[in-house]
């Protein structure tokens, strides 16, 4: 059961030959995770991380979808309901409950990271079965209350160079704060994530815009709320933010005369917004970003083509995030012409496109990437955040954008633990498609070991100006 | 020629080897057949099967479309002509033509299908030619009339342990209650197929909600309708059905409120619905058949994203199902949502959805699929029933849903001597895809050899509660 | 450095020498090049080419479009920008350049063509380095300044038997009637390329009419306008044209009655009809010129789906064909119906479709080249006429319509010297799919030789009726 060190290389042994050589290039190097959604107080006060489901099962969408999708409830897997009802079953129930149900992930990246972490992390190497299942909780239970696992230790564990956590405009940031003033040697990087305050649609979104008017010393006006922008951004690069983030229902952009946005904004402020009022606004906001993005250096992500919350009674009972927001077809070529007519050709800028949408990625992302010198394209992104999502977006994309318009690797999680094992396959994938184009001489070995590199590294450095 | 017993197997000797030792072990379990086309008739009657071009040519529309392709007539090819004219040929000048073209097939699974019943049913291993034609005619027309070839016999050879036909919501199954009566021991299912009574836009509706109608006694009204429709799957069930089964033109699902799908009812009988009206009833149609699901435990099949008769001289000529349906882009995402807002959450209901759309796997239904409790994938169909076309479907659904929201194969034909053929590639290109996680060390043999089972029999025997 | 006799063959042992056979048997083949852009003047007056840039470097949109993706100015790549200004860099100053960010095409079609003609045509086997850049280019301008390197000893020496360039219906073929009164014994044949008569938002549209209608003394009516095609299609054929060539934002394709289209000529001459009408007219004209090929036997090609110009500022200053041309999703199914229904049936007519949106390969495409006897299928083209783009192609459309509803091979391009290196790159991926079958037993290797030869060779020869 134990990790192959070969696993995820080209079975076949000339290849794979190749492919392990480059891997060995990189296997070591330091991990820069440039976007993810890990907690700051883990830096900020490096506690102790909670029972053995809180930290691989609970919150963690992919395990929890993938169960509830073959019948499990989701209570029974501890998942708080929003009414607090409900008896929530202690960590080793629910550990047992997930070791009944393990055999669901064969084949999927869920089990490849869960049993990376087990073995690097805890010396565990044994498949989860029910039988073992009580003595692998005793394990972990173990081993996470010694200091050895504790965050700041298991961040040089793991060999993290930067990692950079997502935070809503309104965040004070005060975790990262902290970690500066203690003089811990980490580097630990907010976002900017303004989608509480941009997005019309958004729960309470006139009470955000309040707010972060309220913080910058903004008037109600769309001058005003443009300057908070400024404003927040301006604070969270004095914290370290190298970048800001977007998660939006759809890549759509707008580029509105002055007046007539000015007009929308109050529009969307008073709650009158029709969806596709909403939906201008998002698409003018994202032009803002980058417009602000010109002037603050703030590299811009685009997360866009997510059906958020796609089940309503599970959204009443449980809220966000639980599994349910579903992919939907993407336009980027219409979609986007007006941000780019404004700043696509700006070499300064840096505008990263994600995308849920794979048929996007020949027709539509790479001619653009391969284009635009704004653009660059994010990596592999959730579901296929995978060994074949992986694979499919190197051998979609590079033929038409090269490697140098792509931007290494992002781990994107909230499971800490995962991150070394996440990085290690994104590794692992790469280091096989260019050992794939090493063996049909497409690369020679020696370039396939400095794209390796980048790949790895070097990329994710650069694209994020870290 | 001879069919290699390394078919279909990954060509590097160690891939190879695993994936040998995996089909060894599914190679010989009974067939499955859960969605089909054959004729319930073969099964009561037990009758000789017609010459060679009828048993392999003139009734198989991938056969036919691919001549016709290439400027061949299909009246050529016996396929009757709606008004009677034109002068059929025998089956020998059918036989000749389809020989003179069999090149046009190279790289097609409908070779791999009719060499594979040629050699096992026939004993022939030679590739047919224009020199061998008469020669293979002769043989395969004496071998049909054998006892050992008629339908019932052939179950027995085929090792088939239950099939299902699909039968329309006015059929009166007799043929499967002949079946049944006849006291032979195979297991013959019918599968509730109401298109006809279900689409106001297919031929001759209102006479067939009629006949619904009359059959079960019950009113022109939507309940009345609603009842009919209970009534007559309450009759499928007792003659054996475990699943119904829904062929539309587009995923759409509507869940009106009683009063409005009473009128729409009113309104669709009457004639007087537009395209968007008819629509909307089918889309009703799915929400009402999936909550009756719920209520009987019939297995629920959508079968959505087919341009019918696409081509309207050839229609007229000929009818329906001469090849001239041709896939569309297809959305689930927005248009499953009334029915999953309804019914999607009920792990007690089982919805199976399949797709013409290849986009759709990882972006849509692998995303559905692996949180919804009620949905499950239906294999690569009709297109995509080939080597390449179901690898596809492992690779983009597998790392997002697993192999446990997916139900095994279908073989979905109407070409009785092609099942064996058909099973053992889903079994062999199945073995293959496991085979390359096994050598990527991203399985055990142990586990890929359960899965592989599962794959190849027990998923599908669940999934249809067989 | 040098190349590989291997390269892009299969690299498992067993297959790839299934793969090298294949490829031996296909590699000396004569070129059949039906569908490019090369200059007809270098045929009629056999000039010596330019410094090594202009060669190599300015004129070619996937070079530049690489290079201005990362900050590189086309001006500094010899771009000439519209309005005159800026200095023009001369060409060892571009070269330069390239060579300082050749690594950028690491993985891309673009390096592999470049590479195959230096060592092919240069015999130079280094890789461009900022190092070697000078030398490189002393011995690429002194070899162009022989006699050897002229396009009529080019075509010699490529093995050309015949090639076909792209012409405006206003063309007067000068250049094609120069070289067949010269005795010399090439064959270069114009196709028809009427988009600039044909399409109302077209620069000059009016204009342009005006003089297809003045060349052919036919009056400014529907009926003139369509006689006016009819004469010079006829002159086209006579100076040995064998196809028309269409590129149109979609496949959009219309039949009006006679009224009605002479109703939108009138309006689209008028400069009044808004986009919905420019699409109808650009439709009409599809099946227009569908008709007139049964009536003149010219084979049909549409290459729809491309955003053309997506960047107004780029456009503005450097004009179209600059990289900036962004493919979008596209529709065949409803599209092409009109067209469809009017002549789709006629064997004697080949429409052969190409597409940007890969999605439609197995979803639209095979199926509708599989069906209608008027379709072929052209080759992987554009962003996809690249390894992976061609490997895609073959196995996301054999499995539907065969190989024989293909057409082979189009190098598509104005780069003389890259005519080779592309068509060599088509055989060897063939060749690597074709093996792939055999070693998986789905093909003989007898018949993958005769399809290797039909690919590289013979279907090209009768699609285009060459």
């Amino acid at each position: 059961m134990a990790l192959h060190p070969d696993r995820l290389l080209p079975a076949e042994p000339g290849i794979r030959a190749i492919a392990r050589r480059l891997y060995d290039g990189v296997a070591g190097l330091p991990i820069v995770s440039p976007h993810g959604h890990t907690d700051p107080v883990w830096y900020a006060e490096d506690p102790a991380f909670p029972d053995p489901a809180a930290l691989f099962i609970t919150p963690d969408h992919y395990a929890t979808r993938m169960l509830y999708s073959q019948g499990v409830r989701l209570e029974d897997l501890g998942v708080a309901r929003r009414d607090g009802t409900g008896v929530r079953p202690d960590g080793r129930r629910i550990w047992r409950l997930f070791a009944e149900h393990f055999h669901l992930f064969a084949g999927t990246p869920t089990r490849l990271w869960f049993e990376h972490s087990l073995e690097l992390v805890f010396g565990i190497d044994e498949r989860l079965t029910p039988q073992n299942a009580d003595a692998l909780y005793d394990r972990i239970a173990a081993a996470i209350a010694t200091p050895a696992l504790r965050p700041r230790a298991l961040y040089d564990t793991f060999g993290i160079e930067a990692i950079a956590t997502t935070d809503g405009a309104l965040d004070d940031l005060a975790h990262h704060d902290a970690v500066r003033r203690s003089g811990w040697h980490g580097r630990v990087l907010p976002t900017y994530r303004p989608d509480a305050v941009v997005d019309p649609e958004a729960a309470g979104f006139a009470g955000n815009v309040e707010r972060l008017l309220a913080m910058t010393g903004e008037p109600a006006t769309w001058a005003g709320y443009l300057a908070a922008h400024h404003a927040r951004r301006a604070f969270f690069k004095a914290q370290g933010a190298t970048a800001s983030d977007h998660g939006h229902p759809s890549a759509q952009t707008s580029n509105l005369p002055a007046d007539e946005a000015a007009a929308l904004f109050d529009k969307v402020l008073s709650g009158k917004a029709d969806a596709a009022e909403a939906e201008a606004f998002r698409g003018q906001m994202l032009t803002e970003m980058a417009r602000m993005s010109q002037d603050d250096g703030l590299v811009m992500q685009l997360h866009p083509g997510s059906f958020r919350n796609h089940n309503p009674s599970l959204f009443e009972a449980f809220g966000p995030d639980k599994g349910a927001d579903i992919p939907k077809a993407t336009d980027y070529v219409r979609a986007l012409k007006p941000l780019l007519d404004a700043v696509g050709n700006d070499p300064a800028l840096t505008l990263i496109l994600f995308t849920l949408d794979e048929s996007t990625y020949s027709r539509e992302l790479a001619p653009l990437a391969g284009h635009y010198p704004a653009l660059r394209l994010g990596p592999a992104w959730w579901f296929f955040d995978s060994p074949e999502g992986m694979r499919r977006f190197r051998e979609t994309t590079t033929e038409t954008c090269g490697f140098y318009n792509t931007v290494g690797f992002n781990d994107d999680t909230r499971a800490y633990l995962s991150i070394p094992a996440r990085h290690d396959m994104a590794r692992r994938v790469d280091c096989a498609y260019l050992a794939r184009l090493v063996a049909d001489h497409r690369l020679d070995e020696a370039e396939a070991h400095d794209l390796a590199r980048d790949l790895a590294y070097g990329l994710a450095k650069k694209a994020y100006r870290l």
